[in-house]
C-alpha cells in the first residue's frame, strides 16, 4: 500500500513558487463558492510521525480564509472529553455547512496508537474501524465532504529527518517528543495504519496517501487534491446530471519528479543470460511441480492473476508457469470483454464463479483489476463505481486469504520503448501478427493515464495479505523466472 | 425489537380470499416491469424456527412467475461449497438483472447458528455481520434490491405450534428436525438475531420484521411489502426526479387486527388511587434522590428521553422526576424546532452537544426520535433520510451505553379519546390555554400515521442495550409513578 508513496516525488523551489499563487487563489475561490452550499467539509490530516503534518496544517491555514475554516488538534484528552463517549470530542468540532474543519489528529489517532502499543486486541481494533467507517459514511450521507490525507514517509526517510532535526539546535523544538518514541515502532505503525486505511478507504471518502519526504511536494499536492475534491463536489452540487469528471486530468498536471509512479521503481535493466535462464527455468519448474502436488494434498488452493502492459509478456510467463503443473490441477481463465450473462451480474461475479476448489490452481490472465484499469481509463465505469471497487476488491481478496488460499498478483512491467519494439516485431513476424490490433495502438496512446491508474491500484490494493509483485519485464527471460520464483515462494510459505 | 411483532395481527380467511387475487396480479405486473430493468432482486427469508418460512416460500413461488425467479435453499454445505470461501455459495446464486432470487436461508443462517451454539466468539460474530453489511451494501450499490424478511413468533406461539404439529400425524413431517432442537434455545436465538438485524438494518436495505403467528397475515403482508418494494424501485428507476412516495400509504391498507401496533399492547386501564399515588411518589422520589447522588459519586451518567402524544403528560412526568434530583445534577433539554446553527449540522449534532458529564443526568423532552416521528410523518425528511436514521440512532445509543451511561427511553401512551378530553380541558381552563395550539389539532388528524411510525420506531430501535419503555398514560398518576420506578430500576442496575 505504501510502496507507491516511496518513489521520491519532488518539486523544485522555483516551480513551487511559480505555481503556489494560482493554487492559493483557486482554493480561496472554491472556499467562497463552498460558503453558498450546504456542504460541511472535514479535512483529516494523518500520517507517519515526523512527516511534517504540523507544517502542512500551517500551510493550509495560510492558503485558506480563516473566516470559513477552523483547525482542531486532538492532543491529550480533557476531563470534559474523557467523561463522554469517545466521539463526543469530534461531534463538537464538526463544521457547519459551507465551512471547513481541519482535523490535526482525528478519530484514527487513538485506535491506531492503542493497537500499536497493544492496549486493545485485534477484534477491538476492528470494531473501532467499523465504527469509524460508519461515522464517515453517516457524515457523507449528510452531504459532508470528508477529505482524508495520509502523509507517508519511508522508514529510512523518517530516520534521516529525525536525525537531522535532533542535531539542529534551532529546529529541535519542531519535533514532538512523541515522534521519537513512535519512530521506534515504525513497522508496527505501518501495519496497523494500513489496516485502518484499508477499512475506511471507501468510494465516497477515499484516502489520499501522499509522499511527505519533500515538503514542497506534500503541500502542493495536498493543496491540489483538496482543490480537486472541493471543485468536484461543487460541480456535482451545481448540476446533478453527471458533470464531466476533471479529476483524472488535474491529478496529473506537472512533470518530472512530481509525477513519478511506483512503476518507475521497477528496475527494468535486469536481464538473464540464455544459459542461466534455461538452467533456472528447469530448476524452478521442477520445484514448482512438487509444490503444487503438495498443495493438492493439503487442500490449499492457489489464485494467481496477471496484469501488465499489452505485449508485456503475460502469456509467455503464464505458459512457463503452467508448464510446471499437472493439467488436472490448474485452469487458466482468460478475461476478455464480459459475456451477456456476466454483464447481468455484479462485476465480481465472473471471478467468483471460477474460484478453484481446494488444492487447485486458478490463473487469471487479466482479472478483477480491469475495473480500476481499463474500465477507469476508458470511462466504461463511472468514477463512483471504480472508486468503490478498491475496497470491494480488498474485501474479496481478504475472503480468499482468510479461506486459506495462496493469492499471487503480478504486474509485468515494460517501458514504452520496449512496447514499441514488440509491437513492430508483431507486425513484422507472420505468426505474431494476430497478436497486434488497432486497439493495442490506441491503448498505447493512453500510457500516462494507465500508469496513473496502476499507481493508484498498487497504492490502494497492495495489502499485507495480498501484496502486488511488480515484475521487470523488458527481458522476458528474467520476467518468467521471476514469476516462477515468486510462485514458489508463495506456495512454500503456505505449505 | 421484536415486541412490535408480538401484537396478534391476523387476517380472516374471507378477507384473505378477497384480497389475494389482486395482490397476485399486481405482483406479476411488477415482475414483468422488472424484467425490462437492470435491477437484480434478492429476497431473503429468515426468521424464527417453526415460523412457517417454507410455506411462505411456497406461497411466493405460487404468486410469482417462475420464468423470472429462482429459489435457493441453503442446507448442509456441499463439498464444493466447503472448499471455497463462505460467500462463494451465495455469489453463484445471485440473480441476473431483471430477475428475482428467493433465498430460503442465507448468509445470516450460519453466523447466527454458530454464535448461538458458541462456535464463534462475539468478536468473530461482529466481523461476520460487518462483512454481511458490506456485501449487501455492495449489491445495493450495484443496483440490486435486497429485500429482507424476518418472520417472527413469540416463544409461546412457537411452543404452541411445535406442540400442535408434533402431535398431528399428518403434519408432523412439515416440521424440520432442526426446529425442535433450535426451539430449546429461543432466547439465545432472539438475542443473537436481534444483533444481526440491528447491524444490517440499513436505510438502503432495511429488514421487515413480520409477525408469523397467523400464516394468512404473514403471507399477505410479505406479498404486499414485496410489491411495495418492487414498485418503489421501479418508480425510482422510471423517474429519477423524486416520485411521490406511496409506501406509507400502502403500508397501512386494511383494518382491524391487521393494523394492530405495539401501542395496542399497552394496558391503558391501569390507574392509581390518590392515596397510593401520593405515598408511592414520595417513596420513589426519595429513593431516586439517593441513587442519583450515588451515580454522581461513581461517575455514571444518565440520559433519559421522553416521547409521546401531545398532551400525553411528558412535562408532568419529567417534573415529578427532576423534583427528586439536586438541581446541580440534571439538565432538561426541551427539543423544539432546530436553531440555525443546529440546522447547519447533522441532525444528531444537537443531541451530542448536550450529553452529560460523568455523574450527571440529561433529560431530553422529545429527542433524536423526532427524525423518525415528526420529520417522517410531516415529510420534513425524505424517506431515504429517516430510513437511515434508525441505524444511526442505534449506533449513537450503543456508543452511549458502551461508555457506561444509563439510557432510558420513554413513550408515554394515551388513547385518542383521552387526548381529545385533555385538549378540550386545555381550551376551557385559563391557565392551560397556552398549552394548546392549532398544530396540536393538526397533528391529531395524523394519529394513524404517527402510530405506524411509533410502531416502526419500537421495532427498529428497541434494542437489548436500550429498550423502549411504553408507559400507560391515561392515568397521569400511574404514568408518573411508572416513570419513577423505571428510572430507579435503571439506575439500580448500573450501580
Amino acid at each position: 500500500m505504501f510502496e507507491a508513496a516511496e518513489v521520491g516525488r519532488k518539486i523544485a523551489k522555483s516551480e513551487f513558487k511559480r505555481r503556489e499563487p494560482e493554487l492559493h487563489t483557486r482554493l480561496l475561490d472554491a472556499q467562497r463558492a463552498l460558503r453558498e452550499t450546504d456542504i460541511p467539509v472535514i479535512v483529516v490530516i494523518s500520517g507517519v510521525e515526523g512527516a511534517g503534518k504540523g507544517a502542512l496544517v500551517n500551510r493550509l491555514n495560510e492558503w485558506l480564509d480563516s473566516r470559513g475554516m477552523q483547525t482542531f488538534a486532538f492532543w491529550d484528552e480533557s476531563d470534559e472529553e474523557r467523561e463522554r463517549p469517545f466521539f463526543w470530542r469530534f461531534w463538537r468540532t464538526l463544521p457547519e455547512r459551507g465551512t471547513i474543519a481541519l482535523m490535526f489528529g482525528s478519530w484514527y489517532t487513538r485506535p491506531i496508537i492503542n493497537r500499536v502499543f497493544g492496549k486493545i486486541d485485534p477484534s477491538a481494533y476492528e470494531k473501532d474501524l467499523t465504527r469509524i467507517a460508519e461515522f464517515e459514511r453517516m457524515l457523507t450521507k449528510d452531504k459532508a465532504l470528508v477529505f482524508k490525507i495520509w502523509c507517508h514517509m519511508s522508514k529510512k526517510a523518517q530516520r534521516k529527518r529525525l536525525a537531522r532535526e535532533s542535531g539542529h539546535a534551532l529546529r529541535d523544538w519542531k519535533l514532538s517528543p512523541l515522534a521519537r518514541r513512535y519512530s521506534k515502532h515504525y513497522d508496527a505503525f505501518a501495519r496497523v495504519s494500513e489496516q485502518a486505511i484499508r477499512a475506511t478507504d471507501t468510494g465516497e471518502c477515499p484516502w489520499h496517501i501522499v509522499e511527505a519526504e519533500d515538503p514542497r511536494y506534500l503541500h502542493l499536492t495536498v493543496g491540489m487534491k483538496l482543490l480537486d475534491a472541493l471543485n468536484h463536489r461543487l460541480t456535482r452540487e451545481a448540476s446533478v446530471s453527471a458533470a464531466p469528471d476533471e479529476r483524472a486530468v488535474t491529478r496529473r498536471v506537472g512533470t518530472g519528479d512530481e509525477t513519478r509512479t511506483v512503476l518507475e521503481q521497477v528496475d527494468l535493466g535486469r536481464r538473464l543470460s540464455d544459459k542461466r535462464y534455461r538452467r533456472q527455468l528447469a530448476e524452478y519448474q521442477r520445484e514448482l511441480n512438487g509444490l503444487v502436488w503438495k498443495a493438492r494434498k493439503k487442500g490449499i488452493d492457489t489464485v494467481a492473476l496477471f496484469e501488465g502492459w499489452d505485449a508485456g509478456g503475460k502469456g509467455g510467463a503464464i505458459r512457463r508457469t503452467t508448464a510446471a503443473m499437472d493439467a488436472r490441477l490448474f485452469r487458466v481463465i482468460s478475461v476478455a470483454a464480459p459475456t451477456d450473462e456476466e454483464k447481468a451480474h455484479h462485476y465480481l461475479w465472473r471471478f467468483w464463479r471460477h474460484l478453484p476448489r481446494a488444492g487447485h490452481v486458478t490463473i487469471y490472465d487479466r482479472s478483477w483489476y480491469g475495473r480500476v484499469l481499463v474500465e477507469r481509463v476508458e470511462g466504461f465505469a463511472p468514477e463512483s463505481d471504480w472508486m468503490r471497487a478498491y475496497q470491494e476488491i480488498n474485501d474479496f481478496e481478504q475472503q480468499l486469504c482468510e479461506h486459506g488460499a495462496v493469492l499471487l498478483k503480478f504486474w509485468i512491467h515494460i517501458d514504452k520503448d520496449e512496447q514499441l519494439r514488440r509491437f513492430k516485431e508483431r507486425e513484422r513476424i507472420p505468426w505474431k501478427m494476430h497478436k497486434i490490433t488497432d486497439e493495442d495502438w490506441r491503448n498505447r496512446e493512453k500510457w500516462d493515464a494507465y500508469e496513473a491508474a496502476v499507481n493508484d491500484m498498487v497504492m490502494r490494493t497492495s495489502t499485507e495479505y495480498a501484496p502486488w509483485t511488480l515484475i521487470p519485464g523488458n527481458d522476458k527471460k528474467f520476467a518468467r523466472v521471476e514469476v516462477l520464483k515468486t510462485f514458489r515462494r508463495g506456495l512454500k510459505a503456505a505449505l
